[in-house]
Formats: structure tokens, C-alpha cells, sequence
């Protein structure tokens, strides 16, 4: 269960519990799925032939003595988006999915998959595979594999999580779990694997930077002082961490600015593991590489990792990990009395809180990101009605705008941009061949979001230029109370996101709607979009001042349209009547919501008022970016669609007939 | 950590961590507190000489060669009130508080204990006693017991969760933690000890049961086959479960109709562990005890648990406990592969949710609970202002009004009954020697319960006769809000309570108020007043139609006042504008809260009309059972109290100024 990766993007987890329920049945005599039934069985074009590579793969199975192997679809970093020469799940099976494991045993080679990539699967997948749409992995191998029957995998592609999870049901029923350290799809791929990035490592301008890297680490070094336990070292995985910590960048991994690479530091050194030929003498001198003192960070090889941990493991240490981010590959190599074990890192916890030059940073960069987004709104208002704009195209322009930002980095994820009825998909994203065009008729929602070398950006709106029905305004208008409520919440210090996030539902649960993903997750300084521990969910943190989180509730009504309407907020010190530690949020993302689906007569008083004041502070910090470029179509734009929204509440609007009756009353009565 | 015990009434737990980092310095030159520090010391005659006790209990530790011997507070079967027979901290001691944990060694003896019972515990103890009020227990240890100690400790005594607790941190520094089946302080003890209670143990009349004990004792079965791990047994340690199976009461532990008991069964076999002497030929008949078959009761004595179930274990079996209310001396007889361990037992979360007879019993003994709250609110409100009334005498006539209800048993614990800045008082009971007399010039919260045959109640008003500060109508008024938002809330099925128990402090949060304890608990038919799994807090389970909670929000003003606003609510499915299954709370508590206290201007439109539907259902409901009982006094003043209230909103009265001038305008343009 590899909960990490996932947990960068937690409410996707829960529209896959959701639709996981609801299989459609396949239609197995289409020409563009696969069809194994029949003699000899129909393989469309678009599987891979994957004969060759399985015989290859179960030679080295059947070298260790194994029953099965298992290929997950996770990096040695539990990363959330993973590089292409870590894609050996997809190689091995041809499916290319984001989400999937794959078992292969002697006879049989299996991949389970959520629904959203059941159609997907049986396109890429030959007949050599049995996809599983249900079921769990351990019962399927109970049944594979013979009492006292070895099931392999690689320790640095398994969570600890997911190991124990393995471990405990597979030794429950007499079969073992064998780590085996050089991966066997590795070993069968061969040339045709894509090579290890090896574009340059780049330090952070200094503008671009909370606090210098030395700073970082002295911080760190006196937090290890004060724990209970006195670790001696701690051990960083996740790629954000070693990139906060150094303020280094590169562009191993999709959408994410970071590089392979494992920290480890002590009172005395700082050990860096990663490709040395990457990095300039420059950021060598930056590093101070060349001494070995207490702030000279020492370059060792990324191949080097285990050893090195291996040796410094065998002395008097104590080595302090978060476990969510630590592979079993990593966790095996220390002896247990030797750990200092928390769910995340005190780097991963430190980073969640952005000091005050981060938070202006990020700031920044969403004043700019409301331009490019303000932007692609004009430009599909002016252009969708005549129908020339799909769902790929407009992600591309989207993209391109965000592009000409200054300090843009590229997009922080896949655009999921989605017309009608593709956007009650989850995960929906538009491609070059499959998409579906943009129309008056129909709502569209578009998710996205910015890397800019001051800030990484996430948002999303739901607009419609037609007519919508009085459903999708009910569901669009409790969506954005939903966001209204949880925005404007008052709440003490150290509050979980957990028990407040119900705010953010309570307008849709009121007539019986709700959705089914999480309403939230921290985000970076060019960083991971999804930035834990920070956010909504049980295993999240308490809220702190200075964190950023996305607040995002949303509605999908299956075959029709979804809304989600997204927005990242600081938290803040709030000020109470009575003096206490209160925080409150303060939304940066700066695109007014779609007046054309507001529905103001549901809104309360201060409901109102919340939104009227963000569209003043809208005005107030985009107007100008706005009228400095000479975007003045966009300036007008934004003028019109942030003026102040009034009530039509029936009560006024009665007593206001009530006053014209008396007054007819009166006048027929005095004359 | 006796965390089941305390469990029962968690939002006490939360007050006692937030005063305790608060302690009043102890005044010792006062004469009603013993002075260790003065030579001969002075000992107040209010405390206990224990020197002779721990002389006794000393060579019991000696002779098992022990460092330390644990005395914690709890019973055998983790109950929330324990019998005098068991308060054996109290009595080794001297401090009788309900909360407290004392280890006694060679050279010393120390007491552990919150800062609500310092005083009582320096007015209580001699000075054999070290009085603890900061610090950890095992720490302690640390100090006091060589490396390679053995520390005693009565496995009866301790949950799972405690013994696991100390065990790692003693065994993590070399000391041993001893199980010692005898427990040393009953050994010398002797004839001073209360004896264990001896009446009747009888069966509830059919009209006041859910359903028979064999319908229970099917259902429980069927969910045994369900259940994967296939259990071959249910084993019952906490008292409420055993009374709840075969709807048996007595009187063992004060406040609660239970009697000392285990039950093991299996799908051939019952076994209840009880004194069968106090079971009439009546009752042994309804058990059908003079079989052995399936459906057959067979009586062994409560001394023979152990053996019972050692011998059972031995066999091919798998025993299903729930964890939360199972002693560690019951756990270590079992061997750990052949238990089936969820935190409640099936028993447990089955008594949580009441079919629509329970139901209907629970909400008719609130119609007459409400009856002799009304009365005593109205007798309040006659004799307060002439100064007549304490606490103590308060809280005896409405115990005294609850005794005259029909099928009363007596209160369901014992009344807070506090005035003025008592009522901030976490805990707060008055006695007869030491009361606060109420006052017009004061507020005063009263939470009481009863226990009937038919349900168990629990309601806390707060009322003001005076003139309440501008402050204390808005803390009552944002208690209320809470109380009414969180009692009108929709919410899907399956929610946890943690989750939406936000919505009772949202209006305090506003302005920088909050209160420290949780929001609800369970509550039983004739049960344990403070019945778990249900409630608001993270060990809870989720909500599901037919259970029944308390919403008790409050607010505390050290040194002046305190408002706590408690109803009782029944989950009900709720009807949406869409399908789906959602909940929603309905409230069977039907005493009006203090009009003298709101203030209006600060609920909504949909908080004004909620309180007048429930004032609208409270005048249905108990105004019948006035007239019929001829109290026509208290019918007079719930009509009264019951009036809808208005709402002053400035809005519209600027409106019908506005129709005024607007008027006078058109007449003086007409004329």
C-alpha cells in the first residue's frame, strides 16, 4: 500500500474507493480493447507484446528460487509522479497508468488497477496478463503460491507500510517475503530502459529562498538536541527534503523540481548522495564540497546509499526517520534499537511551516498565476462559443500562458481540464487524440496549477457560458459555501484539518449531496503540489500558522458535470474578541468565482460579505499586474466579474411588497 | 492509564489536562491541610493514619522480593464508578477522590492525582504520603526501583493498553514488571474491607427490554459466523455488557444497576460467571440454568473466570474480546494467536444502537425526567431569591423529584450542582459540609441524571434568575448556538462524531472562546449513563440510526461562571431535498434553556426557528404529562418558557421604521 505517494493526493484515493464499486461492464467486442476469450485471441494495436519480457523476467524468477514478484509502481523515494526509467510496472505489463501493481509468477502474470484504467489496461495489455478489477493482491497469492513458497520484491519500491502489510499476511499463511536488492525488471530491461537524468542539480537564487541551507541545518541540529531520544543522524528519502534542505533544483521527476538523491546528517557532517557529475563547481563551492567539516556537505554517489548507511549503522547511532517516506530498502539496513522513527521527518515537518519571506514568495507567485489563469477565462469567454476550443487544446494554451509568468517553471501537474460529463471523472485529463470539446452548453472545470522559481500554485474553477440548470446552480452555489465556510473558520491553534474540514460539506450534506475525496493538501515553494504532512486528512498534522493548504470541496453528479472549486490559503494568526491563539485562513489564489453560477439567494449575509471582500482584495492585488502589462481586457474583465455580489433575499423583497401595499393601502385610505 | 474507565467520561479527561498545568499553590500554614514539613509534622484530623496499613503491605512487597507495588484506582472490569469493596487506593491512601493512582516501595509511598483533588488529598493524607501533582509515574520508578527490580502490580487492575504502557517503558530500562494474582492490598485489608455486594440479581421485566436474551445471545452468534477470523467464543468482561445480554440488573456499583460478572459463550455453550446465591429459582428458570444445551445459562461463580477460561483456551479456540474493557489479568491467560481483538466487543457495538422499542422506552423516561427537571427549575426559581437554597440541598430535591417518577432507580450519577464560579469547576460535586448557596446574582448549572427502568437520562441546564452580565448571555448564547448547530446538522451515514463535533464550538471559536472537554458520550436503557463506543471523540465510532448521544458543549470563566447546555439526541435518518442516506439527530431531551440567558440578536433566522420547533415539541410532549399529573404551576411556566421567541433583528426594524417614515412621507405628499 504505497499510502505515501498516494497520500500527496488523498482525495483521489477516495473517488478510487467510490467508483471502485461501480464497474461498467466491458465491451468485449470493440475492436479497441483486447479480447482473450477467443481463438486465437484479439489483441488491438495498441497493446505491447509483452512475450519476450516476461520469459526473460521469470528466467531470473526461476534463478531465486521464487514463486512470484511483485512490481509496484512507486520509486525508491516514494514520489508522487515518478520518472520514466522507473517505469517498470508499465514496461513489464504495456499499461501505462499511473496507478497499478503487477505479480508475476511462473504461469500467470496479473496487474490490478482501479476503475478509471480498466478500459485503458485491456487496450495496452496483451493476453499474456489477467487484469484484475477487484480482489486483493496477498489472497491471489495465497492461492498462486504453494505453502513455503518465496514471493520476491524490491525493498526500495515497498513503503514500510506495505511491507508489513505483505509481511504479516504472507507469514500468517506460511509463505515469505524475500527482499531481493537488484531489481529483476531492471536486470530484464536492458537498452531499452530510459537513462537516470543527468541534466544539472542548480542551487536557488537567493531571492528565491526562505533561509540558506546551513541555516536549515542548524535548525535540524538543534531539534535533534532536544529530542527525548538524542538521535544522532538524520535520514532524509523523499526528494523535497533533500531539496528544501540544500535549496537545490533539477528536473528529474514530471512536474516536480527535484533530483534523486538521500541526505544524511549528523551533529558532525552532512553526507549528500547523488550524481556528483550533475552539479557545477559553482554549486560544489555553494555546497562547500571540498572540506569535511561540520558545514561541508559531502558528496558520496547515489549508489552508494545503502553501504554508506550500512557502515554508519553499525556504530553508536540513532538514527531519526519519517517513516512515510522511508523505503523498506532503507528501514532494513538499521537495526531497529537504532531508529528514531516519526511518521514524517523533522525536515518534512519543519518545511510545512513557511517563514515569512516563503509566504511572500508564495504569495507572489499566485498574484501572477491569476494572471495567466484570468487570462485563459477571457479567452475561452471569447472563444468557446464558437465551438473551436477542446479540452486538449485549451490545457496547451492554459499551459502557455502560465508559460510567459515570470519566473515559470512549467505546469505543477497534468491539467485536468473537463467539459461536461468528463468532469465527474476523477483523475479526468484531456490528450491529444481523446478529448472533448469546450461549449456554452456545458460546465467545464479546469484544475491546474504553476511552478515558478518563488512559488508552486494549484487552483481550480468551474465556469459555465450558457444557461446552467437550477441543479448545477444549487451544486456549484453549495460548493462555493462549502470553500466560503471553511475559508472564513475561526479556530484555536493546533487544530487538526480533520475536524474542521465538515465545514466545507455541511451546505451540500444539508440537501443530501456530498463528494467523496479529501479537501485539501499543503503545497511547496517550488516544490510537490501536494505537499504533506500539511491538510484535511487523519494522518495530516495540526494546522499552523504560516502553513498553505489548498481548500477544495467539489460535487460530481455522475454523467453529467462536476464541480470543484479550489483555492490555497496561509494560515493565519486570526484576532478574536477575546484574547486567545485563534487561526483563521487567508485565501492567495486570486480568480474570482463564476458569478454566472452563483445562486446569491443560498448565500447567507456573511457568506456574502466574505465573498465581497475577496474580490476587493482580488482587485486590489491583480488590478495592478493587470494594468502594468496592459492586459486591459483582462483588467475590464476582472472589474466586472468581481463586482460586489447583492442579495435578493425573499425577506427583503417581501417586505419591500409589503411596504408598496401599505403604501397603496395608505394613499386609497387618505384620499 | 486507565483510559476505559476515563473513558466513559472523556470530556473530563481534557478539563483535568488544561487545569492541571495550572496549580493554585497550596496554602500550608492553613490547619485544614497536614504540614510535612514541620517537625512533628501537623496532620489535620480530617486524614488517615496509614502507617499501620503499609507496615502490613510492606512485608506482602517484601516477601515477593518486589521494589514497588502499583495501586491504580480501577476495578476488574474497568467501570467508570467502582465499589467500596474495590477502593483500594482510596483506603491504603486515606484520599478518597475518584481519580488517583498510588505505588508504594520499601522507603516510600506516593500518590498521583489531578490538580481538582490536591487540597482534598493533603486534607486526607498523613504524612507517610508523597503527594504528586506534577510528573510521571514510571520516571519515578526509574528512580526509586534498581535496575533489575521487579514491580508488582494486580493484572485485574490494569486495561491492556496500561500494562502495555508501563511494561515497554520499564522493560526499555531494565526494571520487570510483575503480575501478582493476589492483590497484596486485599491480603491486608482483612475485615475492615466492605464485604462484595450480596443482593438480588434479577430479571427486567419483558415491557422494559429491546428483545430477549436469546435474540441477543442468536444475534451475537450469526455475527461470530460472519466475522473472517471465525471466533469460537465471546468474552465479556465489562459489567454493561453481561447485564445488556441477558437483561439482568442489580446493584453492585453506585449509579449503575450492574452486578460483578464475565460471560463466555460460545455457539454450544453460555457460560455467566457470577455469585449465583443471589439468584432467585425465578431467574435461574428465565436462564434456563438446569441445562446445558445451546440456548442454556450455566452458572459458574464469579472466583472461577480464570481457571474457566485457561482451560477453554487450551482448546482449538478463537476468542473474540473487545480490547477497551478487557483486564490484562483476563488477556494473559489467552494465548495471543487464538484472540480475535477488536477495541469493542461485538456485544458492545451491537448495545450501541437501540432498536425502536429501546427507542421508544429511552424517550418515554425523558418525558418524565424532563417533568422532575421542570419542577425543580420552577421550585428554583420560587426559593432562590430568598436565599433558602444551597447546592447540596438543590441537588438532594431533585433527586428527590426524580425519585417519584415512575419506575425510578435512583440518579445516574451524582448530581454538579453548582453555583456561581463552582460551576467552572471541572467535576465539581457539592457535599453537605462544603456548598455554595444560590443566588439571584449568580448563574447556576445543575447536570443530573436519572436512572429509570426504562432508560437512563442525562440533561445539564444552566439558568440565571437576575440580571446576567452582557458577557455571560453571550457565552450562553454561543453555547447554545453550538448546542443547536451541531443538534440540527445532516450529516451521511457513517460518520464519525470526531467529525463533525466542531460544529458545536464554531460560535465560541468566533470570538476567541472555547471549552476543553469533549462534546458527547453514549448513553444506555437502564445502562451506564456514559455508554460507549458512541460519541464525538477520535475512539468513538461512527454515528448510525437508533444510537443515542449527549451534545454538551460549554464554556468555563475561571473564578466567576459556567454554562454547560446538555440534551440527549437519538440518531434518526434524515429526509434530503436529494436522495441518499443521510442522518440527522433528534433531540429527546425537553427542558427549555434559560430565555433570561439568550440573546436572540445572535442566532441565525435557522437557530431561531429550530429552538421554537423544539420548544413546540417540548409543549407536545411533556405538557400533556402536566396536565395528567395536575402540576399546573409547572404547565404554566413551560407554556411560558416555551413561548416561541422573536427575533429582534435591526434589520428589520430598520425596515419598518423605514415603511413608518415612508408612510408619514406619503401622507404628508397625498394630503
Amino acid at each position: 500500500m504505497a499510502w505515501a505517494r498516494w497520500g500527496c493526493c488523498p482525495w483521489l484515493v477516495l473517488l478510487c474507493a467510490c467508483t471502485w464499486g461501480r464497474p461498467k461492464a466491458a465491451n468485449l467486442t470493440r475492436e479497441d480493447v483486447r479480447n482473450c476469450s477467443t481463438s486465437p485471441p484479439y489483441i488491438p494495436v495498441t497493446a505491447v507484446n509483452t512475450t519476450e519480457r516476461l520469459t526473460a523476467l521469470r528466467q531470473q524468477i526461476q534463478m531465486l528460487n521464487l514463486s512470484a514478484y511483485i512490481i509496484p509502481d512507486t520509486d525508491a523515494h516514494m514520489s508522487e509522479y515518478i520518472g520514466d526509467h522507473d517505469k517498470r510496472r508499465a514496461w513489464i505489463t504495456g499499461f501505462t497508468g499511473s496507478a497499478g501493481t503487477a505479480v508475476v509468477t511462473m504461469g500467470k502474470a496479473a496487474l490490478w488497477t482501479d476503475s478509471r484504467y480498466w478500459t485503458q489496461a485491456e487496450r495496452q495489455m496483451d493476453c499474456n496478463w489477467e487484469l484484475h478489477r477487484e480482489g486483493n493482491i496477498v489472497t491471489w497469492l495465497l492461492t498462486e503460491v504453494p505453502v513455503g513458497g518465496l514471493v520476491g520484491f524490491d525493498p526500495f519500491l515497498f513503503s514500510i507500510d506495505s511491507w508489513e502489510s505483505y509481511n504479516a499476511d504472507l507469514q500468517a499463511s506460511d509463505r515469505q517475503l524475500v527482499s531481493i536488492a537488484d531489481n529483476l525488471v531492471d536486470l530484464v530491461w536492458g537498452s531499452e530502459r530510459p537513462a537516470v537524468p543527468s541534466q544539472p542539480i542548480y542551487a536557488l537564487q537567493e531571492a528565491f529562498i526562505g533561509s540558506t541551507w546551513q541555516d536549515k541545518v542548524s535548525d535540524i541540529r538543534s531539534q535533534m538536541q532536544q529530542r527525548r531520544e538524542a538521535p544522532t543522524a538524520v535520514l532524509l528519502s523523499a526528494l523535497d527534503e533533500t531539496a528544501w534542505l540544500f535549496n537545490l533544483r533539477s528536473s528529474d521527476i514530471p512536474y516536480n523540481p527535484f533530483f534523486y538523491s538521500y541526505t544524511l546528517f549528523t551533529d558532525s557532517f552532512i553526507r549528500l548522495f547523488v550524481n556528483k557529475s550533475r552539479l557545477s563547481s559553482e554549486t560544489l563551492q555553494y555546497l562547500n564540497a571540498d572540506c569535511t567539516l561540520h558545514m561541508c556537505v559531502q558528496l558520496e554517489d547515489y549508489s552508494q546509499v545503502r553501504d554508506s548507511i550500512k557502515a554508519y549503522a553499525s556504530g553508536d547511532v540513532r538514527i531519526w526517520i519519517g517513516t512515510s517516506y522511508t523505503t523498506y530498502g532503507i528501514y532494513e539496513l538499521i537495526p531497529k534499537e537504532k531508529l528514531v522513527e516519526d511518521t514524517y521527518s523533522p525536515v518534512m515537518v519543519t518545511k510545512a511551516v513557511k517563514n515569512s519571506k516563503e509566504q511572500a514568495l508564495l504569495r507572489a507567485s499566485h498574484v501572477r498565476d491569476a494572471v495567466a489563469v484570468i487570462r485563459y477565462l477571457v479567452w475561452l469567454e471569447k472563444n468557446v462559443p464558437s465551438g473551436a476550443v477542446d479540452e486538449f487544446s485549451g490545457a496547451e494554451l492554459l499551459d502557455k500562458f502560465r508559460g510567459e509568468e515570470e519566473f515559470s517553471s512549467g505546469p505543477s501537474f497534468e491539467t485536468i481540464s473537463a467539459s461536461g460529463l468528463n468532469a465527474a471523472l476523477a483523475h479526468y485529463s484531456p490528450t491529444k487524440e481523446l478529448h472533448r470539446k469546450l461549449s456554452s452548453d456545458e460546465m467545464y472545470l479546469v484544475d491546474s496549477g504553476g511552478q515558478y522559481w518563488d512559488g508552486t500554485t494549484d487552483i481550480t474553477r468551474t465556469v459555465h457560458w450558457g444557461t446552467p440548470s437550477a441543479f448545477q446552480k444549487e451544486a456549484y452555489t453549495r460548493v462555493l459555501i462549502g470553500n466560503i465556510d471553511l475559508s472564513r473558520l475561526v479556530f484555536p491553534a493546533a487544530t487538526s484539518g480533520r475536524m474542521v474540514e465538515a465545514f466545507a460539506r455541511k451546505a451540500l450534506w444539508d440537501v443530501g449531496l456530498n463528494y467523496y475525496h479529501g479537501t485539501g493538501h499543503g503545497i511547496g515553494n517550488f516544490l510537490c503540489v501536494h505537499e504533506w504532512p500539511v491538510g484535511f486528512q487523519s494522518s495530516n498534522i495540526a494546522m499552523a500558522k504560516g502553513m498553505f493548504t489548498s481548500i477544495e470541496p467539489g460535487y460530481y453528479q455522475d454523467g453529467e458535470f462536476g464541480v470543484r472549486i479550489e483555492d490555497i490559503a496561509l494560515v493565519v494568526e486570526a484576532e478574536t474578541k477575546y484574547p486567545g491563539t485563534y487561526l483563521a485562513f487567508e485565501v492567495v489564489s486570486l480568480v474570482p468565482y463564476d458569478r454566472n453560477l452563483i445562486d446569491v439567494s443560498l448565500l447567507s449575509p456573511e457568506q456574502l460579505q466574505y465573498v465581497n471582500r475577496y474580490y476587493q482584495t482580488i482587485r486590489e492585488k491583480v488590478g495592478p499586474e493587470l494594468q502594468r502589462r496592459q492586459l486591459l481586457e483582462e483588467f475590464a474583465w476582472l472589474q466586472q466579474h468581481t463586482e460586489p455580489l447583492s442579495a435578493r433575499a425573499p425577506r427583503a423583497a417581501s417586505l419591500v411588497s409589503l411596504l408598496a401595499v401599505s403604501v397603496l393601502a395608505i394613499l386609497g385610505w387618505s384620499a
